[in-house]
């Protein structure tokens, strides 16, 4: 139930559809979200552009929220910083997104973003998620 | 001289074609990029994904960065951090980056994401950029 | 009356009179909190702590937000972040603290420390600001 | 060796000592800075100041960094951004400051506040510093 929730509602992010991301593992308060990092999501050095870390680091932190939030809310990012370790040369990458505490308006989360074994980090998020309520 | 390397540096950023995104004004510590809000580009709700105008922020806070910098340095980027005031729901979005503080190693930088007219502020984002010399 | 509202609760804030901090500015949307730069607030390098600059444009932050807010409500601060732009040597800082967008939950502010005159700034901020309503 | 060197350099910075805060570990890459939460830290709502927490996360964060630096460098942060997890009531909190990338001019790291079990995070912190060598 809540993964089929989570899941359609990640399907509706066209943008993430732009990425070539597919959400890869959903659990109450955890996220991962995977991309191939192919030629179109680049810098000018040939790395992985900090926007797209950004962007898939974002909507984990963003699904891990909503993952512990009553079933009719909607999950906003408020901000997030993400620190960028070190260049992003992997061929697919992995954001990591979990909920560091829930409140009833609020919800802290941190990301990571990894090559797909999870042993090279490139960058480390933290982001804030607000939870809209029907009648709120 | 420095608004054609500027812009040859921009066109390398295969990611900023993916987006759409055009280089709208290079002066010295101050850059524009705009691109317009398509379907391609929107999260579950129907607004700009908040990556997307991350990352457009980004590239127009590393290119004023980089207007700054020595002729033959790169930019990369250190951390950004990055508020969603309201949900952006315009057609075309413009991102200023604005240098704060330029060093020899470290540049400190703002950013704002507007709508074209800038009368609406989409988000805010201050940055951190490294200046990466040939012998360093 | 608001400017009244303001001052009492600063004067609550005991760390401040431990900083040997004052309020020099309230207005609506608007706020300046001052101190003098003795030993007691230095780090190892004789430059002012980067904690103490955080502390008072926290504060100066936190009240620009308070006074955009109902008269009941209480604030409360859910993150900050903070750019050191260049090394404190001044005898004596500003804190200004500024609210880029209010909400009935949120206030998203922006701070900013210099010296005394304003010419020369030490960092920069942003902070989100929770609206704490008796009821809510 | 290391230890005193961090230990003597801590001694040096007279905020801490207003503070009343404490370094009570130093690792290679690891630091905890504790204080107890008097009156004099104290907000208006009679929880510890949020720039209480930022001065000894930021404090343990920086000679977490240091400690990996080499022996004649000095730490200087650049940013951090706080996310203060709910309210701090607690008699005595420690700041815990790791290490997560070192490098030639930059160090990331990021903190955490708790109360003295560590049971209860107040705040969590992420924080870029920076590697002041002699000749550079």
């Amino acid at each position: 139930m809540l993964m089929e929730r989570i899941h359609e509602n990640f399907l509706k992010q066209r943008f993430m559809t732009t990425l070539g991301a597919e959400m890869v593992l959903i659990e109450e308060g955890r996220n991962r979200i995977a991309c191939n990092v192919t030629e179109d999501l680049e810098q000018q050095h040939g790395f992985a552009h900090a926007g797209v870390l950004a962007s898939i680091a974002d909507s984990a932190c963003g699904y891990a929220a909503l993952s512990t939030m009553p079933e009719d809310a909607e999950v906003v990012s408020v901000e997030f910083k993400i620190n960028l370790i070190r260049p992003c040369k992997a061929s697919r990458i992995v954001a990591e997104g979990r909920v560091v505490k829930t409140g009833r308006t609020l919800v802290f989360t941190e990301g990571e973003v990894t090559d797909e074994s999870g042993s090279e980090t490139y960058a480390t998020m933290t982001a804030t998620m607000f939870c809209l309520r029907p009648e709120a």
